[in-house]
C-alpha cells in the first residue's frame, strides 16, 4: 500500500543515512506450498528519507496524546521532540493539552511550548504529561486552531478513534489547501492493533499484571478454597492476559475474548472449576475484560464517548457467579477479587517499552518531515512500516485459537482447550 | 507486668549471652513536668535466658498462622524454626495448617513437620505457608491435640483475637497440667497493637501503597478534573494511609478512622475537595477502610468469623457520595477507584520487615524457651519487650490527632485539621 | 536449510494441532529492487508436529544448562520439563548437574530426576537450579553416560561452544547408532546469535542495566564535574549497551564492539569527553565489555575454558585513561566506576524474557519428540524455527551501524557517530 | 542537656499544637537494678514551639546538602522547604549548591531559589538536585556570604564533618552579631551517628544490599564452589551489612569493624570458609569497608578531602587472600565480586526512609523558627530530639557484639561468634 505525500520532498536531510520509498515489507512471509494464494499486502519500510518536504527551521509541529493510560506516552512525547528538535532543528513543538479537546479552542486550555527542560525528567513517569481525554470534537474548529496556529505537523498518539480522527484532521486541511502531515502512533495496551506485533506499553503491562497474579496466587494458596480472580484488560483481544499467564505460570484458568466459554454444563467453566478447587484446594482464574460478552443479556449497545461499545463488567458477574455456584453447591470457598487495571496502565513504560516508544517516535518524525501523511507507524516482523491508517482501522488483531499463544496457555495453565 | 512462668528453668542455654528477668522498660519515657502523674507501666525485655525451661532435645514446639494475611508470616516461621533448630537444638517443630482450624483434628489437615528443607525459600514469597483461617475453633479439642501430640511450645502468629485464643489454649493447658509455653508474636498490618511501635508488615505495606499512590497520582493528574480515591487498610487505626500519604507527597485528602470528618456543609468533605477540583483540576483522595464507620445507618452491628465487626465499605460509599455531590455540581469529574488491598498484604516483606520478623521470631522462641507463657512479644523505644496477653487486648494503638504522624500529614496534604 | 530428522516419526500426537515440516521462513523479508540478488536462506517452522517420533511413555530425556549466569533459565528447565511431563506424558526427565560437566560420571554428581515439586518455584529465582559450568568434557564419555542413562532426548541449553558440544554428542550418539535428539536452546544474554532476533535474558539484563544507568546519571549529576562510567555486558555485540543507553536516555557516550574508536586527537574520545564536561559539568558513558579491544597492545591471546578469546578489561583501562588525561589536563573529575555484570545476570527474568522461555522450550519439545536433531531453536520476524547447528556457529549477529538500533543512541546519546 | 537559644521567641506560630522546651528524654530508659548508676543524659523534645524567634515573612533560609549520597536527601530539601513555606510561610529558601562549597562564592555557583515548581518531583530521584561536595571550606567567606545574602537560618544535611563545619559557621556568626540558626540534620547512610537509632537512608540501603545478596547467592549456587564476596558500607559500623545479612538469610559470613577477625589458623576465617566450601560447595561472604582494617600495615594515615580517614579497600585485600589461599589449597573456586556501593547510595529513598526523611526535616525546621541553634535532629527510642552539636560529634553509635544485631546476624549466618 502507497501512503499519501504532502508533495515533492526537496530539502536535505540531517540524518546519515536514509531509507528509500521502493523496499516493501510483506505482511505475510511463511511460504507454505499448502497455503492457498492470496493477494499481497505490501509496507513502506520507515525510516529516515533521504530529503524532507518540510523545511526544519521553518517548520511548526504539534503532538496530542488521546484515550486511556499506556505505559510510554510519554517516552513517545520526549522522544518525538528531541528527535524534531535535536535531530531535525525543529525549534518549535506544541503540546496540545487534554486530548484532541486541546484542538478545540472553544473547550481546551492552551498548548505548551515543548522545551528540554519541560521533558527532560517525564519519561520516568507514568501517564501523560499533556494530559489525555477521549470522545468526539468538532474537528473543524480543530483544523482552523491547526491553521491559525501554522502547524503544518500532528503526532497523534492514540487508539483507532483517534487515528480515525486524524484521518479526518489531514482531509479538512487537505481541502482546506493547508499541508499538513498527520502521522499516528499507535497506542493500545491491549495490544490488538493490526499490522503492529507489539505496541508499546504492552510488556509493561504484562509486567505489572504478573505482580498482581503472583499476589492472587499468594491469596489463593494461603486459605482453605481461596479462589482469586483478577480481571485484566483487553476489550477485544486477551493478549495482556495470555501474555500474564504464560509469563506467570500459576494461573489455572484463562478467559478471554476470542474463545467463547460456557458457565454451566459438566464440561462448562464452573463445573471444571469445581473439580480444580476440590482437587486442588485452590484456584487462580484470569479474565480479559471483553471475554465472555455473549453471556449477558444485551440492551440495545450503548457506546462511551469515543464510540466504543461499552463492555458489561465480566469481572463482577464471573465473581457473582462463582460465589452463588458454589454457595449452591455447599462448598465454601475464600473468594480474592483484583481489578488492577488502573494501578496497571498508569505504570511508567519498562526497558522494552522504553525502546519500542523511541523507535516508534523517531520513526513517526521522519515520515513527517518526508511529508508523508495518513499513516500510523506499524511494526511488523521485527521491522518498523508504514501503515495507511484506511488499512488499520480496518481490521484488529486477536489471539487465534490455533496459534502459539493459545497453546501457550493451555500449557500453562492446564485448563481444556474449550469449556462446553 | 510480670509475665508467667511454667516453673524454674534450669536446662543450660546454648545462647551465648543472656538477659535477666530483672530489667525494666517503661511505657512511658518523656519526663515532662507539667504532665500529671499516672501508675507507671513496666514491661520484661525480651532476650534469650540465662536458663531454659524446655529441655531442647525432648521438647516439642508448634507454630500457627492465622487471620488475615501480612508480608513477613512466612519469614517468622522461618527464623521460628531455625532459631529452635539451630540455635536451639529443637528438632522437631510442627506447622500446624490452616489457622487455628488446624490445631482441631476435627477440622485441620495434618500439620507439616518442619525442616530446613521445607522453610529453605519461603521468605521469599509473600502469604504463609502454613496456610491461615479465621474464626473461632473447639479451644478444648486443640488443647487435647496439643497434648496428644505431646507438643509443648506454641507460637501463635496473629491480632487480638488470636492472642485471645492462644491465652484460652494455655489456660486450659494449665487446667489440665499440660506445660505448655503459648508465646503470641503479633500480626497487624495496621500497627494498630498497643506496645507494639512497629509490627511487621507495616512497612512494607506503607511501599507497596505508596506505588498505588502514584499510579493514583498518574491518573488523577493525567485527565480534566481527574479524582483518584484510594482505599487502604486500617479498620481502627490509620497507620497505613498516614504513613502511605507522608512517604508519597502527592496525595490532597487523607482519612482516617481517628479523625471523624463530616461530607456535607461549607467547611465539610465534599466542599473542600471541590475546591481543589476546581482550583487545580485534579486530586487525590486516601480513606482508610474503618474511616468515616459513624456516616452509616447501622443495623445491629455483624460481626466477622474472628469476632471483629464487619466495616460498611467506606470506599464505595464515598465514591457514590463525591460522583453524585459532583454531578449535581454539574462539574464533570473522572473517577478512579483503587482498592489494591490483596495486593498490598499479599506481598513479601521488605528489608525492614524481614529483619523485624527475624527479631520478633528469635525473641519469641527465647521467651518459650525460658518457660514464659501468657506473652506476646512487643516492641517499644526501639527495644523487645513481653507483653502479658491481658494487657496486649486491653488496648488498641491509634493515632493521636495532636501527634507527630497527623501533623506530618496535615502537612504532606495541606487538607484542614477538621472538616467540619 | 533442512533439519535432521532421527527416522519416520509414527507416533500419534497428544497436540491439538500442528504444524507441517513444508512451510519455509525466509532470513531476508526485504523485498528491495535495487539490492543485489543473493542465494536464499530459508527455515523450517518450529512447533508441534502431527507425527512423533518417540514414544512418550518410553522414552527418557535430560537437560543441561552451561557457561554463564542469563535470566531465565530456570524458567527454560521448567517449560521443557512440564511440556515434556504434562503435554507429552513423557515422565522420567533428567537434569544434568554443573553444565557438561554433569555429562561425564568422572567429573560431575549425579542428575537430578525432575519432578513438578522439585521445578514448582524455581522460575521464580535466578540462576539455574541445574548449576553450569564452562570447558571441554570428554564428549565420548558423554554419549557413553547418556546411553546407560537410555536417554535419548537432550536438550542443550547455552550458547555458541554449548551449542558445538550438542552437535558433537549427536554425531557421536549417531556414529554408535543410539537414536539421540539433540535440541539447543539458545542462550545469550549479549543477543548475539544469529537468527536469533531476540534471545531469552536479553530484555532482563536491559531493564537491569536501566536501573544501574539512573544510578549512574544520579551519581555523576550530584557531583561537580561527575563522571559515571558504566560496563556493560557484549563481548562481540553491542545490545545491552545499546538498549539500555536507548531506554534510559540519560547516557553521553555508549562504546560498543561494533564501532571502533580512538581515545586520542581532536575528535578522538577523550576530547569529546572533555568538552562535555567542560559544557555540561558531568557525563555518563557506557561501555560494552568487548569494545575498544583493538586499543591494547594484545600478547599471543589466550583463551578461557570454553574457548572464547579472552578480553582485556576495557572497563578499567577506560577509567584509568580517562583520569590520567584529566589530571593533565589540569581538570579535577569525580570518577563514578561501576561494573555489575553479575548482579544483571543473576536476576530472575522479567515478564517479557519468561514468556519467551516459554516458547523456546516448548519449541525445542516440539522438535525433539518429532524426532528432529541437530538444531536450534530460533526466533525470527517474531516466528520460532528450526536452525540446522551448522548454520547457528557459522556467523554472529552484531549491531549494524547503519542501522536503527545504532542511528536510535546517537539520538539519545548526541555522541558523533564516529570518534576519529 | 540543653540548647543555644538565638534569644526570645515572641512571633505566633502557625502551626496548630506546640510542644514545650520542657520534657525530657533519657538516652538510658532500661531500668535495671543490677546495672551501675551513671550520669543521664537527658535530650530535649523536637516539635513546634508556641512562639517563633523569626518573623516568617521577613526570613529568609538556606539549606546545603553535604558529603557522599545517600537515599533522600531530596526528600529532605522537598520537606524542609515544603515545611518553611507552606507552613511558616518563610517565601525565601535557597539552595547553596555545591555543598558547603556552595557558601563561598570564590568557589561555588549561585545558590537557586527554591520553589514548588523547582521541588515537585524531585523526591522520586537519588542523590541531591543541589549537588554535594566534600572537604574544608573558608568558613569566615561563608559566614560573610550568609550575611551578605541576609540568610538567617541554615540547614545543614550531613555527617559529622558537615555538623562541625556547621557548628563552626554558627559560632563565627554569633561573634560577628548575626543571628543564625544553624539546625543539622544527620545524614549517614552507616547509620552511625549517636543518639540517632535510624537515620535516613539506611532502610533504603538495606533494601538495596538485599537485592545484590540475592544475585550473590544466585552466583554462588549456580557454579561448583561458587563463592561470592560482597562489599558493603561501613566505615566504622557494620549496620547495613548486619541489615542486609539478617534482612536476606543467605550470607554465611558477615565482617564487621567491631569485630576484629583473624584470617590464618585453624580457627580464623579462611579455614572456615574452606570448611563451608567442602561442605556445601558454595559460600556467599559480606564484608563492610571499614572491617579488617588491622589486617592491613599501613604508613602515617591519610585522610581524605573531609579529613576522614581513608580506608584500606579490604573488599579486593579479602579477594586476593581467599583466591591464593584456595589456589594453595589446590580447590578451584569460581569467585565473584560484588561491589555495589555506588548504585545503593545513588537510590531513591523508599517509603520507610520517605517518611523518616519528612519528620527529620520538618522538625529541624520548628527548631530553626523557635530560634535554636547549634543542634542536630536526633531520633532516639521512637521520639525527635535535639541533640547539641558538641554531644554529637563526640562519640560513633556501633554495633554492640552482645547486641541483639550480632546475635541476630550469628544465628542468620551460622558463623562463629569469632574467627581467632
Amino acid at each position: 500500500m502507497s501512503i499519501t505525500s504532502l508533495g515533492q520532498a526537496q530539502f536535505p536531510s540531517p540524518v546519515g543515512h536514509s531509507v528509500s520509498d521502493q523496499p516493501r515489507i510483506p505482511a505475510a512471509i511463511v511460504r507454505d506450498p499448502a497455503a492457498p494464494k492470496q493477494d499481497e499486502v505490501l509496507f513502506e519500510l520507515a525510516g529516515p528519507r533521504a530529503k524532507l518536504f518540510f523545511d526544519p527551521g521553518r517548520t511548526r509541529a504539534g503532538i496530542v496524546t488521546c484515550g486511556g493510560l499506556c505505559p510510554g506516552m510519554n517516552n513517545v512525547i520526549r522522544a518525538v521532540f528531541f528527535e524534531l528538535y535535536h535531530t531535525y532543528g525543529v525549534m518549535e513543538v506544541l503540546g496540545f493539552r487534554g486530548g484532541y479537546q486541546g484542538l478545540d479552542p472553544a473547550r481546551g486550555s492552551e498548548p505548551v511550548v515543548l522545551t528540554p527542560a519541560f521533558v527532560d525528567q517525564i519519561h520516568h513517569h507514568g501517564g501523560t504529561i499533556l494530559g489525555t481525554s477521549r470522545g468526539p470534537v468538532d474537528m473543524a474548529a480543530a483544523v482552523d486552531d491547526l491553521i491559525r496556529r501554522d502547524v503544518h505537523i500532528l503526532f497523534t498518539v492514540g487508539g483507532d478513534g483517534t487515528q480515525r480522527g486524524g484521518h479526518e484532521i489531514f482531509q479538512q486541511a487537505q481541502r482546506r489547501g493547508h499541508a499538513l502531515s498527520v502521522v499516528g502512533i499507535p497506542k493500545t495496551i491491549d495490544n490488538d492493533v493490526a499490522f503492529v506485533a507489539r505496541s508499546f506499553g504492552y510488556l509493561t503491562a504484562v509486567e505489572q499484571a504478573v505482580t498482581i497474579l503472583e499476589c492472587a496466587h499468594t491469596e489463593a494458596r494461603s486459605v482453605h478454597n481461596g479462589l482469586a480472580l483478577v480481571k485484566l484488560m483487553g476489550r477485544h483481544a486477551g493478549f495482556i492476559a495470555a501474555g500474564a499467564t504464560v509469563a506467570n505460570h500459576d494461573v489455572n484458568f484463562t478467559l478471554i475474548p476470542e474463545v467463547p466459554f460456557k458457565l454451566q454444563g459438566e464440561n462448562g467453566f464452573l463445573a471444571t472449576l469445581k473439580h480444580r478447587i476440590q482437587k486442588r484446594r485452590h484456584a487462580v482464574v484470569v479474565v480479559a475484560e471483553g471475554a465472555g460478552q455473549d453471556l449477558f443479556d444485551r440492551s440495545p449497545a450503548d457506546r462511551d464517548a469515543s464510540g466504543n461499545l461499552k463492555l458489561k463488567d465480566i469481572g463482577l458477574f464471573l465473581r457473582d457467579r462463582i460465589e452463588s455456584y458454589f454457595r449452591e453447591a455447599n462448598i465454601p470457598i475464600a473468594m480474592r477479587y483484583f481489578d488492577p487495571s488502573y494501578s496497571i496502565r498508569s505504570s511508567p513504560a519498562n526497558a522494552a517499552d522504553s525502546i519500542l516508544c523511541d523507535l516508534y517516535a523517531r520513526n513517526a518524525v521522519h515520515a513527517a518531515m518526508a511529508g508523508k501523511t495518513g499513516l500510523v507507524i506499524g511494526y511488523l516482523h521485527d521491522l518498523f512500516i508504514h501503515i495507511p491508517i484506511e488499512m488499520l482501522v480496518r481490521e484488529k488483531k486477536q489471539i487465534d485459537p490455533d496459534s502459539l499463544w493459545w497453546t501457550a496457555v493451555l500449557a500453562a495453565t492446564g485448563q481444556p482447550a474449550r469449556f462446553e
